[in-house]
């Protein structure tokens, strides 16, 4: 039984599941910031996944990337699997502006995050996922209750 | 015709290629670095890879992991897609250790570059080059001269 990361479970708000992966949203207004855990228990790195998983992976990050770029219309990406702090693979995806707070730095370890108030956390989650409705017809995505 | 970014260029050493990407070493002692970079002009996100080609990118991306891991024997690996200042595409692939400077902090926008000496350098490209050749079995690799 996949059991995710307290740290994850803490710090973010669970949004449903593709075949492989968990998505996750973290709780931080500042940026917009998808995560994917693949529910696989004793994964540390991206490698070490089997390769049709590594294969889903990249294709489930494809779509929550694609769907984020649209709903944020961000000026750039950061993608990244770190995991120095929280073992558990986890693969963050960030949009980020030329405006924000730590541009052009990464934002990983930055001061504590600003919690979204429930109703833009609300308006968020629905722009989600609606553009991964329509971007992921060929990959099954469950959203949670 | 593909063209490396300057700064790449300036930063990095050329250890080959794969089929689709380039194999840069970051020339900073500091951390084993490798990055790869996609020859393809003008896509700046991994999303905007064809798929066959995002597929062939985790391939190679989990072949210098692996590799990596190997040479190394590092605590954790740290694998980013940022391009805040470098807007090329290119995904860094990072040996992270508990001792090291940063530890647990991302290593992008540290200190300066500390470049390898001549025979440190050539020890690292031997070993890196030996395990590339033994992982990368079903995945051609073309050393630079």
């Amino acid at each position: 039984m996949f059991s995710l990361h307290p740290t994850l479970e803490q710090d973010c708000i669970v949004l449903g599941s593709f075949n492989l992966s968990l998505l996750l949203l973290m709780n931080d207004s500042r940026y917009p910031w998808l995560i994917l855990v693949p529910q696989k228990n004793h994964i540390q790195e991206i490698h070490q996944l089997s390769e049709p998983d590594q294969i889903q992976l990249i294709k489930e990050s494809s779509c929550i990337s694609h769907t984020l770029q649209q709903v944020t219309e961000a000026d750039k990406l950061n993608i990244g699997a770190l995991g120095n702090l929280v073992p558990q693979l986890h693969l963050h995806h960030i949009a980020r502006f030329k405006h924000d707070a730590c541009w052009p730095k990464p934002v990983w370890g930055q001061a504590p995050a600003i919690p979204y108030s429930p109703e833009s956390l609300g308006h968020f989650k629905q722009a989600l996922l609606t553009g991964l409705k329509s971007n992921s017809n060929h990959l099954p995505f469950s959203a949670s209750q």
